[in-house]
């Protein structure tokens, strides 16, 4: 049931076959339609809505806006003015009184915000069920989760409510919930797009992310909102790439690498789907060890004190209005000095170089966004242990300094999603988009 | 008492007007003649240097060698292969296995290995008096300190007993002491030089760097210890730059924001220096104030825990055989947890960001290496805030990436050395060279 595209309602505003106020009640209505489900927190009201876009419509210039009258909707760790920014957090909200830049970017460029979406508290989690809203589920039903953080934002666009979403990537929150719900999960590299106005999880990390339903919309989206911001001190320029797509060699680890945790079905498809890959592009076979190895240092090293870092006091002066599973991972980062810190960077700065090598011989790596799924009930009966297979493939992106996209890539015997994951070093955004939507193309 | 340059030296030799035995004959002779003074931990036997001196001159083809039959001292936290590294502690000495790649290059040219020279314990000071060896002074007298950490390498340049040294540089352990000692103190940016073989002060942060009499020497010691080595992480390409020196823009501060500590005839020797600098290149006036912000974070903040990675356990084991003040400093790491250092290296990219902007607008940024100067016995009575003064102008540089160079600079109305210090962005390394060596020609 996803629904239009960036492009066709483009399409469908600019040649009159229909306005943003039919978009927008259209779109209003699937909300309303489907209740509290755990994909909203705080939905825009529909006269401020409608009023948004019969202003658009009464501008004659505002037609030739690259997101003339789109419906969209932001995580709720992002600041748009006037509105609660909640974390997944009741006691924790405040009324934002600035917009985060990226969002300013979208807003000028035409588009609608529906609302902010769901999410687990504070980012914290891969999996969408650490949340005091309603538990969002997966569209593909059998009580599977929607994956988190970014539940609600990947929801929102795999029911077809808006095309895209801004979300937020630290360790995975990006890409896994698009993997769950069967749409495309953007990760930019770091400091292409502003992350001033997002309440950080861990602030060396946080990337703002894409949730969409094509490449096309994504590099559409992603036009209008990257650009350098001196508040953002990660900050840097996009670079360009105009070579062809057809050169790029493929990094496919040797599949004795790969884990799916027990799931036939999931590796089954996961091979069918690389075995695409392998007939559209060169390959290689980079071992996966320096990435899971990052991965392993973010799981169980110091940056979780980056969340207490942000949320230390909070969870201090307000222990019972933190989720369990949420208070106790962020105390956790009290465990670590700073000794440990410096010695877990210099581990880093070790596989980076690792990494850094890889690519010289490989352009963009392809592996399984995620290895597994899960149902509501087994998340809630096992939080900690689930979540850490969710993010198996997605931990080290940021550490490592990569980009990445989450491609939809068929499904299970058992009617589950796979997902591709394309993932290319700091700044290779173009081309890692280029391998995803020629990848989708044969989906 | 500044002896021959390399380069004179390297004349010396390929013309035949003297002999690498007569030179190495000549520098042992004069490190006998000097005796106990601190400068030296270790020195070659006789025999062994002038051996090798002899192996140089039977080798035909050894005359064409970058360095051939030149003398050297290498900073005694540096592993060379069957001699001890002690970092000026007894207690902690082992016999090193293998060679510092950089000194190895300086081998394999013709370099000719004196000795390993003394140092601010675990290269923890910037005054050069943390040593259980006799502490050296600076060839200036009056019972002035010789600088630290690389306190023996500045002083065996600054007397004539070798032309060039490899020290190291954290936090100004390779600037301060050249200042103090006339002579010059290039610390590369980091990267270029691998720091394999070095035992670490603070990893993230370490540089090799060199002491030397004359700019061309350093750029030819440099270019034979230059190039990538894939076992140290943080490794990266030099660039090379080929634009006319006369072009660059030189900041100055506002001489409001420079300190000298109640040094009066030290500001007015800075002054008279830095109305030279005015005259040779076009200037502007960027602020100090990111870069001292900077310092200060390195200070007071916690990167002091990189210490105590590498020497903690030591320093737990043989409390006794470490010297009270480098001991008290290196365990004062203890007091920062991981949430501190994230909450530091977020300031610390916050300030990065603003200095990377001023060098849009700036090439090198020219500053005194050192405020002021102390001598021995006012070290000791004070050994801390001394310790921190020297450090003003030089804490910096690593934590922002920088590269660095001090140049002699006259001398005070009371006969103590100036120097400038030219700094300049990761891999401006060849323009702050340039812009060092026209500054020296004038002096």
């Amino acid at each position: 049931s996803i629904g239009p595209t960036v492009a066709a309602l483009l399409g469908d505003h600019r040649s009159g076959r229909s306005t943003p106020t039919e978009t927008l009640r259209r779109t209003l209505d699937l909300v309303e339609a489907r209740g509290s489900d755990g994909t909203w927190i705080t939905v825009v009201d529909r006269p401020t809505a409608l009023a948004r876009a019969a202003a658009l419509e009464a501008d004659a210039e505002a037609r030739l806006l690259p997101l003339y009258g789109v419906p969209f909707g932001v995580k709720d760790s992002i600041d748009v003015a006037g509105w609660p920014t909640t974390l997944a957090c009741p006691a924790y909200a405040y009324t934002a009184t600035t917009t985060a830049p990226v969002v300013q970017r979208l807003l000028d460029a035409g588009a609608v915000l529906v609302g902010k979406t769901n999410l687990d508290q504070f980012a914290t989690g891969l999996n969408g069920t650490r949340t005091p809203y309603p538990v969002p589920r997966s569209v593909y039903g059998g009580d599977l989760i929607s994956g988190g953080s970014s539940s609600g934002s990947a929801v929102a666009v795999a029911v077809g409510e808006v095309p895209f979403a801004v979300a937020t990537d630290t360790a995975g929150s990006g890409r896994v919930p698009p993997a769950l719900n069967g749409v495309l999960g953007f990760k930019p590299s770091r400091g292409l797009l502003s992350t001033v106005g997002l309440v950080p999880a861990c602030r060396s990390l946080d990337c703002i992310s894409l949730i969409g339903t094509a490449v096309e919309d994504l590099r559409t989206v992603f036009g209008v909102m990257v650009g350098l911001d001196e508040r953002d001190p990660w900050t840097r320029p996009r670079v360009r790439w105009t070579s062809s797509v057809e050169d790029l060699v493929v990094g496919l680890p040797d599949p004795a690498e790969l884990s799916f945790f027990g799931d036939a079905p999931m590796a089954a498809a996961h091979h069918a789907a690389r075995a695409r890959v392998q007939e559209l592009f060169g390959t290689s076979t980079p071992s996966l060890q320096p990435f899971l190895q990052a991965g392993e240092l973010l799981y169980s090293g110091p940056w979780v004190a980056e969340r207490l870092v942000e949320f230390g006091d909070f969870l201090a002066e307000h222990p019972d209005d933190v989720l369990p599973v949420v208070g106790q991972i962020i105390s956790g980062g009290g465990r670590f000095s700073a000794a440990d810190v410096f010695r877990a960077q210099y581990r880093l700065a070790e596989l980076r170089a690792v990494v850094a090598r890889v690519f010289t011989r490989t352009d963009v790596l392809v592996l399984p966004t995620v290895g597994t799924t899960f149902t509501v009930p087994e998340v809630l009966a096992d939080p900690v242990t689930t979540n850490t297979v969710l993010g198996h493939y997605t931990h080290f992106a940021n550490l490592l300094d990569l980009c990445a996209v989450a491609v939809p890539a068929g499904l299970t015997a058992d009617g589950r999603p796979a997902s591709l994951m394309v993932l290319g070093p700091a700044l290779s955004d173009d081309q890692v988009l280029a391998v995803a939507a020629r990848i989708a193309l044969t989906d």
